[in-house]
């Protein structure tokens, strides 16, 4: 067997038995995914997945930037191939080199799927590579593993994607013509259209225009483009907002100095500095807009982004190469705050990769302002190791309440019932301590247990 | 049971037993309470504590910060009143929202007096919200729970307040000459002298200058006055200063720099770095007097204080809203430590509010200097998590004995015994699992757990 | 006894004794020691150690940092001279402060030496001081305690020593002269030829341009210089360099730009952001040079050295009293990275001692970069919580394959031992946490466990 009723859960005994009785009341809870990246397509065409390769190892950065560190190249790979030539091929490197995932959270993702969905018990390596190929390939051709099939199968209630303003939702349109039951919502990710460091961002901005029949090239013009597109978003089904800019500052100009500085930004007159303030600015106007129409904030901040110059201009973005670095959250949020942070009315869900700020900065802050709360641990965090040292760390200021349950975050639809299924058995070992050493009642304990799988996201999530 | 004998040791039967011995050994020894905010007026006049709502809400940030980041306003929970209208009402709130402060140090802080001081069993709720109120309010008329009561009944060895240079100090002389026989010493916490961006520093400047009779315009009579304000603590058995400033910066000015920028700071053109500078500078001020007085320096810095701009205009500091920076040592303390850092006679105990400076550089420092030593963890890592990190970022480098013990650092005088109780199992806990992995003898594990709870506070203290 | 067959593992019954099984398997494999501060001159001349005080305490700055911060003068312990006057006084200091090193990685280092090497199993203390200073004095008299014979009895298959360009090697020559057959190697240091901060720079290049032959008053005889260095390390089998500088800082300027900025540091006119820049550099050129001969770069940033000014004008450097600083990678490396970063010939060992870049920059760079591998913890993390805290914090995103086994990075020969035997402890304690997780599975834990005892630390140093 690959994977063992018992995983994650503490090895001492009384804790354990602990922690299997909260899991089992949380175990097949339905699945609230928030936040992520799958593709609206894969369901509104509803075509089978294509071969092992193409759904495991291509499009899943945890997975070829770990081989890349060891030294197998991207071509080998077939990274940024619109197609596989050799897809078994790839397959085998991978098998081959599947030792190296032991300890990561990757390995415990795809084992799950291995076993739960493909009924694979004998380990991946070089030996069974073949074995898995042909088993995966011939499931993925029948109607179980077809896109929606799959979508019940993970008893999904919700399933949000993340999409640019400029995006038409054709395919999330098309799910919801097709009459097909399913729960799943876009979430409005405008970093293309507010961060001028985005390639083609004036472009964009025109093209917002255009879509909009807004004059983009004012700032009111920009503001109602925008107000526009998160109607759009909202009239399906999308209930949040999500910003991925470099850091978490923001700013309060006035709106003639907010003008006046999208004019500059326009004319392509910007320094580095007038960027990053004009990104901080547009936090702000985002936070105004929320509390005009509802939508929750997402930050996700943090990240450099394709720090390898050669990865990036050979392949493009989100290749494995996005390296965290310190983010401040005290200083740099305090313009919004000073505006907004006492409103009940809005929600802003912080996110960080620098666990530093955990127990400093983001568990003080969410422990005290009513529009805050703590996101799950995001990206490098989202692991064993990760999500247990956020609550230990984040828990004692912020308590388990102003914090959302979990977020897969992922690109890889077969990995969301494992990825969730962790965040559970983490949280129930995490509580089975708590209880085992008296710090909490055990009805206490099922009780956060189902809010941290279940009730807390929908409810910060408005879903 | 709200509480368990075993609370806060490890699961494990064979660590646990060896941290009830541990502990058996230590529970029992007196509370020294060397840093705190409790107000000497209370046991001056020993007068019996209001209703419930205003002993455990209206004082706690740590208890009101929580409801107000849930929702809750600081108008419905009668904060920053004098008096509270409806306590009952505020109680019931409280009662209601208990389930937040699941997993907190408050939790256990609040249960732990529930039980053990008033005798309460069932958990604090909706439903047993008036049983809470009704048995508090009853007991909080008896003598038995006066201040000088619940002092004698804590086992209280020392207590240290936190006061003002400007303060009369009038509650501790009232004190000493009742004849009571109690230790209760004041704190010299020089903050609204030293620190420029104090709300009316000038005339506080001028007040101490009255108090004391020196010309606190010029550098040479401020000194002065510092040093007789001093004097005066000294007489009525203060032991330490406290220092709250927003950085660790020291700085090591000529005579007449000094001079010159007390000069520029009365006269208010001092810019924000000129105020650093001078903060800077009084510590190491404040090093010199302590080398010549024997007061033991205190340094609290990394708070951002008053981050919430409309809370903090409307109720004033100390609510709640204060958020931790990173916090530079190294280069900080530097000119300090250049020019006293190899006295012995000289002791600074160092607080933070990052972890990352535990292992980084808190412990290298402390595990060096002469002078320095590590203050307990502090405000938002005083838990059992964070205890718990403390020991073990900070042990393996400056060892135990560069540590101080245990400081409550509180405003709730009930929850005294509670924060001691969870000090002495979270250091017990962390000697047992030593001594389960064999990297300390038992033997030993009891003579540091001793230490721990009783003998460094006092020998660090010079109590 | 003062050592335990069960020392470091996990108490709890079943992880222990998976721990037990993995470490029987481990524990007895031979010694790589790829990184360390021994002195090549013991094993050429092969004369005994002198007395247990020259032996234990005057050479390591663990041990008399921890005695100096509490109150030992370094006169007391005659640090800083040739020859200890009263070794016996000077070690019963020691003994009758040996409880200082409670919780200490120092004293669990000790311990082992005491008792497997000099048969000591009463604790040290004052009682037993001269019980320990006369039957360690007496085993240093004999064969069996003489360099070699030490050497041969620890089971070492490689040991490394650090010098300097200007090194003559002479007894590193003379060891293979003398036909023992050990292997014992030298690591490329050049700080001192590089960081144009180090005492003597300006001679200690015009030093290196005797030695080679090259005129080192150019950029270009610079450069040939180190070239021709490398090549005299490389024939005595030298495989790695090693930067101790005080960051991480790389750069890439052109040919030109560095020639220049080489005159203005010969010339004395540098500042010190051409200082690091002339570092940043200097970092640059050596990967290239690795590129072309193969030696491993090691690199150990983010210690402000001699943060004590008076310790270091009486006593010089390496005394205690550097003190570690935040350690930024991401922005540092990039100069670096963005030409050599994606080259599989080149491997750079990245080194920290700020635990907040584990999980935050790291290991994502280590996890990405094919010439990036993570080193073991360093200096004051080199212990068993810091090791243990570098598998959880690290290995969920670099794997174990992009770290390279342990470095013991000590100047304390009998300490070799000991220090392997904590990390193969520690490492087959976290496999074994994982294996009773369910996160791996024992015949993976048992290949692992070899791989970090033995393989990596090989294959890393391309030994």
């Amino acid at each position: 067997m690959l994977i063992h009723d018992d995983r994650l859960f503490p090895a001492e005994p009384a804790t354990r038995s602990i922690a299997r009785a909260l899991y089992a009341h949380v175990r097949s809870l339905p699945i609230v995914s928030p936040h992520g990246h799958t593709q609206a397509a894969w369901f509104a065409r509803n075509e089978p997945f294509p071969d092992p390769a193409k759904l495991f190892v291509q499009p899943d950065h945890y997975v070829y930037r770990m081989l890349y560190s060891q030294g197998i190249s991207m071509e080998e790979l077939e990274i940024g191939r619109p197609e596989i030539k050799d897809p078994r091929k790839v397959w085998r490197i991978f098998a081959s080199h599947y030792y190296l995932f032991r300890g990561t959270p990757t390995r415990i993702w795809l084992d799950y799927a291995f076993q739960e969905l493909f009924g694979l018990e004998e380990r991946l390596s070089e030996k069974t590579a073949d074995l898995y190929y042909d088993t995966i390939a011939a499931k993925l051709q029948t109607p179980e593993f077809r896109p929606r099939a799959l979508f019940e199968r993970f008893h999904l209630e919700v399933l949000a994607t993340t999409d640019s303003p400029l995006d038409s939702l054709a395919d999330h349109e098309a799910i919801r013509k097709s009459g097909w039951k399913a729960r799943i919502i876009p979430n409005f990710r405008p970093d293309s259209v507010v961060d001028p460091e985005f390639p083609c961002f004036a472009q964009s901005i025109a093209k917002l225009g255009e879509q909009t029949r807004e004059n983009t090239s004012t700032w009111s013009g920009y503001l109602n483009a925008l107000r526009k597109a998160r109607a759009r978003f909202r009239s399906l089904g999308c209930t949040a907002t999500d910003h991925g800019h470099p850091t978490a500052q923001t700013a309060d100009l006035s709106q003639t100095e907010a003008a006046k500085l999208f004019e500059c930004i326009l004319a392509g007159r910007a320094d580095a500095l007038q960027q990053e303030l004009f990104r901080a600015q547009m936090l702000t106007e985002m936070a105004q807009m929320s509390l005009e129409d509802g939508l929750v904030m997402q930050v996700h901040p943090g990240a450099v982004r394709n720090h390898n110059r050669q990865i990036y201009e050979r392949y493009g973005r989100d290749t494995g190469a996005d390296i965290p670095r310190p983010t401040d959250y005290v200083q740099a949020l305090r313009p919004l705050l000073n505006r907004f942070g006492n409103e009940k009315n809005l929600t802003i869900i912080l996110f960080t990769l620098d666990e530093s700020a955990f127990s400093r900065e983001l568990a003080p802050l969410a422990g005290h302002y009513p529009c805050l709360r703590l996101g799950p641990p995001w990206w490098f965090l989202d692991s064993p190791e990760g999500m247990m040292r956020f609550r230990e760390l984040a828990t004692e200021t912020a308590g388990f309440y102003n914090t959302v349950g979990f977020n897969d975050d992922t690109r890889a639809f077969l990995s969301i019932p494992a990825r969730h299924d962790v965040a559970r058995r983490i949280d129930c070992a995490f509580l089975a301590r708590l209880v085992a050493e008296h710090r909490l009642d055990e009805d206490e304990a099922h009780e956060v247990a189902h809010d941290l799988a279940y009730r807390l996201v929908k409810e910060a999530y408005r879903l």
